[in-house]
């Protein structure tokens, strides 16, 4: 088939290192690998060698006091159903914010169904948090505060160290949803104040889908666990064990995807994240700059200069619906965008993009200067064609 | 390394169908397969049609009345707290039994604690079930029927069409816990009058961790949304759709994962069904018949001539711990097996074995008779040696 530029990263990342494929191959074909929590034999520890190993890459990148606090599930959604279900409660006041995904906002909602309450902090015109929101929504019985790290609308990202110092400040439980910013951006639970940090394997780390995980900090929370099941210990107890990583980890972990996962992370690390985030920042600021004064296009999001941004870019183009550009750039560039609704209704609502959607761009760690020129000329040909 | 003798296939098969790692590796290397539900270019629908695919393959299998009433999972596990949380309700009375794994078990206690009655079926001395005991436990209130159709302990097999037809009869929903038979033991939804199959991917059907399914049959349930999250269409709604099969994939699928269930599915469908079953029950009957004489052998599970069985054999041997045993078999002999308690806490009460545990051996696809001799020749060297 002819050569692709997929700019659709920010849904997966098509390209990975080649050490990811490999790992999974090795993990699945060499029958090293066995069932981690099950058994005492050598693939049974190696499984358990490699998992144990993975937490600790992991909470060396996203700064987690003990690697014993990261625990691996099937996705981003997984683990924020997991987290949000298992913590909060019906008598639960919670702050989130207006750029939230629907894997935050609809078992949010569920909750709200229960009996909790919800407030959400607003944005302004570039879609940035309105910050003094959150002193503004806190009521007596606030208790937890989510936040997405990076909109996957508009890329835009929260400041989370002001964020969770506000929640330290009043005691409230500061929850992340990192799906667009792990290995995108720097994340440090402990200088920014996260109580919980949920991820995913299959965007910027750059794993398999089928992975993501769950960190803790440091302050003692209390979960009701989501699922339950088979723990590998404890076997007679009808209650499922709630240490981590146990917690969130019933039933079979996904070993073959964690080893795929492993080898993403070791990209990252030998590239340097820092390095990741320059590059990534050079791509979607030197997009931005070629497209901005095409006429007739709308621009989603910040990019005042020097902001940090994860690599997003959403767009209109006037006199086009975003199915049509995107079917466009597609059929006449090879270009594989998104367009439509993404997920996250209420920021649409604020930039009253309900109906139209938005084109979005998104590139990852593989993508070039000169892909983005060729994309940025194929949207000014199809805006001068009409 | 030395060779691993791995009779270890009901905690995961370790050797899996060339195909499988292969399919695996091009899922992710290719960078052909996106996300199946958050694009309209080529990769994204690629990805659609993969899954697509595999639905009418597991369809096929399980005989599910429509390909878009399989949903896939992480794990049995998810799946099962998917159905069962997302089912019942604090005013069901749920009948089981004494052979579930914790993975029913612990959700179903999660469950009585809101206020939903349980009952369990009993087994005799073979651990077969009690099949009056359905009939005796029937409440007015009676909702569900969950039933494990083979022991992970024992190997024992229920009577599904048995089973399903008393549910019939009183309009019960059945729900039916295929770990250790999903691709081992022939599955009809129809004819086994079964509402509910939940199945995992890397253990009978030669998949990779990190894959299984929830299939539906042909009367319409009511099910809540155990997780939520982005859908890829109606986003602006702000409950989850509930139509099959979104109402239990939220968030990315691992299409990674089930391009290489595909491949096992495969494997599968080109040995048939029926000639797995017959060689598994060859090696099953050929170890047990090899090893029942034993002296000091405690064997469990009932081995009655002709009946229908996975290929497990647990057993303890006089003047051994079963951890000891595993311990030799393994040091002396590169066997691997499952010592302990397997996460089915009411059996081993039965057997009386929640102390001791059992050394249990289970077979896959892969193994041979002349694996199975010597494994048998191996046990029967540890005995004598005392």
């Amino acid at each position: 088939m002819t050569e692709l530029y997929y700019f659709d990263n920010s849904a997966t990342t098509l390209k990975k290192p080649a050490a990811v494929a490999e790992a999974v191959y090795h993990a699945i074909a060499d029958g090293q690998l066995g069932n981690p929590a099950r058994g005492s034999h050598t693939v049974s520890l190696n499984a358990l060698r490699l998992t144990e190993m993975l937490r600790q890459k992991t909470a060396a990148l996203f700064g987690v006091p003990d690697a014993a606090n990261v625990a691996f599930t099937a996705n981003a959604t997984a683990s924020l159903n997991m987290v949000l279900k298992g913590l909060l409660k019906p008598a639960d006041h919670i702050i989130t914010t207006a750029t939230e995904h629907n894997a935050v906002l609809r078992p949010l909602y569920q909750l709200e169904e229960q009996g909790a309450a919800l407030s959400f902090v607003g944005v302004d015109e570039f879609g940035t948090l309105l910050y003094s929101d959150f002193e503004r929504l806190l009521r007596v019985d606030t208790r937890a505060v989510v936040v997405n790290h990076a909109s996957n609308v508009t890329g835009n990202v929260a400041d989370l160290e002001r964020i969770g110092s506000f929640c330290r400040e009043h005691d409230l439980i500061f929850i992340v949803d990192a799906s667009q910013s792990a290995g995108v951006l720097a994340i440090d639970m402990v200088k920014q104040h996260i109580d919980i940090l949920c991820f995913t394997g299959h965007k910027g780390l750059y794993g398999p889908q089928g992975t993501g995980g769950i960190c803790l900090g440091d302050r003692p929370l209390a979960f009701v666990p989501v699922f339950t099941g088979g723990s590998g210990f404890h076997s007679f107890d009808k209650q499922y064990p709630t240490e981590m990583p146990t917690l969130f980890e019933p039933g079979t972990q996904n070993v073959h995807g964690l080893a795929g996962l492993s080898a993403g992370l070791d990209y990252i690390s030998q590239k340097g994240l820092a390095a990741i985030t320059r590059h990534l920042q050079e791509l979607t600021f030197r997009f931005h700059d070629q497209i901005k004064d095409i006429p007739g296009i709308t621009l989603y999001g910040s990019f005042a200069e020097n902001v940090e941004r994860a690599p997003v870019v959403s767009l209109n183009l006037e006199g086009w619906s975003s199915g049509d550009l995107s079917d466009a750039l597609f059929m006449d560039y090879a270009i594989a965008v998104r367009p439509g609704a993404h997920c996250a209704p209420l920021i649409h609502q604020a930039f009253g993009t309900e109906k139209t959607g938005m084109v979005r761009f998104s590139f990852s760690s593989f993508n070039t200067v000169e892909e983005i020129d060729y994309a940025a000329k194929a949207l000014r040909n199809l805006a001068e064609e009409g």
